[in-house]
């Protein structure tokens, strides 16, 4: 795999891709070559002091810009043709890379990536895909917020089909569990919109059109506990479902500190309980999954979170290795090929 | 106060209504009246066996139907004329009661309420009221299901400001810091629908027509740590939301539990540390809160969680006790009514 990593990007870049690099360069073995992309003096140094300057797989390329992280996408996209997010998406864009990796502003890799790569065939409107540690592995929240308002239930249909090529490929769920978000788990429940796209999921479900078991709705109460494998909904509610969810686990570590500072006998027990703390708290770190696709792109473009580390940027690359590894992109294009054929010759009659 | 109990709503109904009735007849000083509505027969056994049955402040009212936690509210309201929560929606409606109180289906008690008792004057749409355990006390969330299609953005400010000042009555707020839900908290985030609530909101807050201070949008990450008393959102996005929050802490529960399980030094550990997660479950327990307001009907009715115990009944009467109070309906009726003359003003200039 030949992949671009947006080494400005990220609150503590370049040094935490410059270390995502070291990682990759020593454990990922599919790597070809990587691309580092931003300030060339800067970056030569650091390689230099981590020992990677003389690789022959790493590639320096020089990009004059830096997206700020509170930049609005289209500014970026109009005002700084020389960002290291924009480089970094025309390697892909151009053929010289397969993957691009950025930890930067995530509004900004949206529309760089999809201003630049172009949609795949056949979907109308990209969307993020964020996997939730759930009781029973991951469950896939799409869209996370690349989209805040689609503009109908087919485009939700097309994120719940890459997000279950991807459990499928990337998460080994050979026949994925896929469901609408909803405000109950009943059939009548729903907002016009999520009914509509149940209707949309139901009929393509019974013409066997879908990639995946389509299991109705889902409501919060199921998304960590039971088995489902994708929760599929607009990318305004699917962004406040994630950093809520999140909120919750801050919130519930907070408390526990507090709690342990207060009392001598907490401190204590905390201490026999550090590695079931350490578990828990690997399992739920944003760096064990690295990034999250940006999916329905002409290209794999992976997003990861700003504060990632070198073990996050590792792991957006093993996410873009396994994307490209799979062709993922390839089944999407055949699977919405097939749904778009059906809804056609559908609208025609 | 005078209250009607709905006996017969909740997974353990009857008996959580008749302990809640023995906590509140020894507890709420208040409390003038209780009507307990529901199987006469039933009702009368368990008050005696409960040694209640002889207060003179207890009254049961009989009722022959019980509403099923499946069953659609609008078909309630069509075909079951005598059940218990109809029955205890009457109570207040003809003037019998001041508030009434279940643990039964949310979306009966939503469409008994607001057809028995009507909106208040000013109000379009009443909305469910969760208040949230934050670091700082309590976020309130609205509307978290009551109406899952708002009809325009001034539903929402008619929820935000309902929200505030039950912050600012029940939760002694004086000057509430509300914010609108979004994606993301600069004010250029949002669907469509939340950047028009976001005006609505911002251009009655120049008028200083708002009874809080609107502090622009809030994103899920703000939910639980900042000082943010009401978050206000549409019903099928607060539903969702208030759901994945309770899942998320249910989840982190479990990987504790199942840490703990299978590790004997955590296990000594987890004793030591009893205190501390015996205070966290306190603070996240449904029963402390009680119930959630409906507000914007014309009467107080609390709708309490369908595992509530007796203590959660309890502490939803105390809500209904707050409400009734501070005259928050008045309040409400007061703010919506300047607001409305602004608002027509400015459509017929």
């Amino acid at each position: 795999m030949k992949l671009a990593l947006d080494a400005m990007g990220g609150d503590d870049a370049p040094q935490i891709n410059v270390d995502g690099a070291v990682l990759a360069l020593s454990k990922l073995s599919s790597l070809e070559k990587l691309y580092l992309v931003g300030n060339e003096a800067e970056l030569k140094k650091r390689c230099e002091a981590a020992g990677i300057a003389r690789d022959a797989r790493l590639e320096i390329v020089h990009a004059s810009e830096v997206v700020e992280m509170d930049e609005s996408g289209l500014d970026v996209l109009r005002k700084k043709k020389d960002s290291s997010m924009g480089v970094s998406v025309n390697l892909v864009k151009d053929g010289t890379a397969d993957a691009v990796v950025s930890a930067g502003n995530t509004g900004a890799a949206v529309a760089a990536s999809t201003f630049g790569l172009r949609r795949l065939p056949g979907i109308k409107s990209a969307g993020i895909v964020s996997p939730l540690p759930s009781v029973h592995g991951y469950v896939l929240v799409t869209d996370t917020g690349a989209n805040p308002d689609p503009a109908g239930p087919r485009l939700l249909v097309g994120y719940a089909v890459m997000a279950a090529l991807m459990a499928r490929y990337i998460y080994n769920r050979p026949q994925p569990k896929v469901a609408v978000m909803s405000n109950g788990t009943e059939d009548c429940k729903g907002s016009k919109f999520s009914k509509e796209t149940f209707r949309a999921l139901q009929e393509l479900a019974e013409h066997k059109l879908l990639p995946f078991n389509f299991a109705g709705n889902c409501e919060g109460h199921d998304l960590l506990e039971t088995d489902l494998d994708v929760a599929v909904t607009d990318g305004f509610t699917g962004n406040i479902l994630l950093k809520s969810v999140e909120a919750t686990a801050k919130a519930f570590a907070h408390w526990l500190k507090a709690g342990i500072k207060a009392d001598f006998m907490a401190m204590l027990g905390a201490l026999a309980m550090r590695r079931v703390f350490r578990r828990i708290s690997e399992k739920l770190s944003a760096d064990s999954i690295g990034g999250c696709p940006l999916m329905g792109v002409n290209g794999v473009s992976i997003i990861a979170h700003g504060s990632a580390t070198g073990v996050a940027i590792l792991n957006a690359m093993r996410m873009a290795e396994g994307m490209c590894r799979n062709s993922v992109n390839d089944r999407i294009v055949d699977t919405m090929g097939a749904i778009n054929a059906y809804w056609n010759h559908d609208s025609a009659e």
